[in-house]
């Protein structure tokens, strides 16, 4: 087994990558986790200190300090460590940054070395997808077609076809707990993949990790770098008016005023929703406020819970 | 562990019956299945001999001597068989038989002790759907929505949804095979399961068992209960012209017309395809010949490779 501060082992193949995971599984020491879980986690039944466990953080690769926190998570809670780097078509509409989307795997695999993961899985998209796109898909409904779903039609079936996938896959081959990681920035995928893993009853408990910012308070994201110095100064207005409505400086008319005012900036949508529905609220604690805006040709979300 | 002559155990909940599965496996003996699997299967690899194997059964119930065939089969091949029965409401569209669909679970265990089952899960709609319907669903795409798709809009989608939820319920918890077994009498059922375990990479192997049918000739069938005697007479011009047409009595055009006249039957569709692709091909060995009919208000379905 690799010790966390080693590379890991980068698998381009299903097969290979299964293998190795059951390797590595069959290979953990009966040990509890790198990091004994808190009493809180194991309380709330999420963390188990098993013989082996299997942590999985799906990413699209382009990573930064953001995924960081999701890896050293997983690296926490868990004996096996695997991060998939899989730039999904299917989740980018016409038009969008499929093509153009940063690969940078080999830097990625670095960052992968420090923040302590054991595998990465960086297939193909032929190794994905072998007979063309798949015909047989996951729909996300009503929870996926509002929001984000609205402006972007089809983006979270991609994304719930690919997580279904890649966690079938992943699914530890012999008994081990199994946990799967997603950042908190993406509210709504993170919803969506909790009712996915409840009503497909699949066998994974869903961890969420909390959105890591720049010192500015930008949120990170790999789309960050399509930004230059001036996009970069305008995107702020998207943390400083969530943490304005958070504080009821603003009304929700004035935030998306304030935003549509910023120059550069495009507002898509700035919504207070109940986090469990989706459905609009009145702005008040443990509602959540969801932001999309264009910064230049840039689609940036970010999200505050009030 | 119950033996084949046993009483099989009955299961409602979700977490009872995957703690059955793991026991039963856990206990399972290190022996082969309970006949020896054939030299032809093997070369197939479609059964191995290891230690441990669980092969589920999905139905709905109202089990004929046609489930029999499939839970034999999976008696060969396993140490482990489980029957799911779960008439899935998903599947059933508007105005039809879902409320009267037949439901004789106390007669379907005791047949099935005589098949050879150990395991029957048997939830309730509550327990597999505990949240109303399902927010995130399977959809079947183009494959699904053609002949039997096109007149049950969203049935396939309803029972792919059913079928990737009981796989990932069933999926056994400890290494073993896994095989799941589905009669070909519903073709286009099975052709959507196998794309659906390819894309979704589900850890299973899909078991086609042959159309058995009765001594006339009718393909055996749950919703044949609900024919009357002239009814029974009249279904039997189904088998009757799959079997003209393959044997080059009659064409397409010929057979269709055969169908209409019967008294009382109303033909849905008569088509020869591709089986792969159930694109309309000329007819020709190889092809598959798909019918569906209406006899009074009942639905029928057969099939016959040419």
């Amino acid at each position: 087994m690799s010790t966390p501060a080693g590379a890991p082992r980068v698998c381009r193949g299903i097969d290979e990558f299964r293998a190795a995971l059951a390797d590595r599984l069959g290979a953990a020491p009966e040990r509890a986790p790198q990091e004994q879980t808190s009493r809180q986690q194991v309380s709330q039944g999420q963390a188990s200190p098993g013989p082996a466990s299997l942590g999985l953080v799906p990413t699209m690769g382009a990573l930064h300090e953001g995924h960081g926190h999701l890896v050293r998570l997983a690296r926490q809670e868990n004996t096996v460590v695997a991060v998939s780097v899989f730039v999904n078509p299917l989740q980018f509409g016409p038009g969008e940054d499929f093509e153009r989307y940063p690969r940078t795997l080999e830097s990625d695999v670095e960052l992968l070395a420090r923040f302590g993961a054991d595998l990465v899985f960086a297939p193909s998209v032929a190794e994905m997808y072998p007979g063309g796109e798949p015909l047989v898909r996951v729909t996300s409904g009503r929870l996926g077609s509002v929001l984000d779903g609205a402006s972007r039609p089809g983006h979270f079936d991609g994304a719930l076809t690919v997580v279904n996938k890649l966690l079938n896959i992943t699914a530890p081959p012999v008994p081990a707990a199994f946990r799967a990681y997603f950042g908190e920035k993406d509210a709504q995928q993170l919803l969506l993949v909790r009712r996915m893993v409840a009503d497909f009853a699949l066998p994974v408990d869903v961890r969420p990790v909390p959105i890591v910012r720049d010192d500015d308070g930008l949120a990170l994201s790999s789309r960050n770098r399509y930004l230059d110095a001036a996009q970069r100064r305008s995107a702020l207005v998207l943390p400083r008016t969530l943490r304005a409505l958070a504080a009821g400086e603003l009304d929700l008319g004035a935030a998306r005023r304030r935003i549509d005012a910023e120059d550069g900036v495009r507002l898509d949508h700035l919504v207070v929703v109940d986090p469990r529905t989706l459905v609009p609220v009145e702005p008040a604690p443990g509602a959540l406020a969801l932001v999309a805006a264009h910064v230049g040709s840039t689609r940036l979300i970010d999200n505050l819970v009030l």
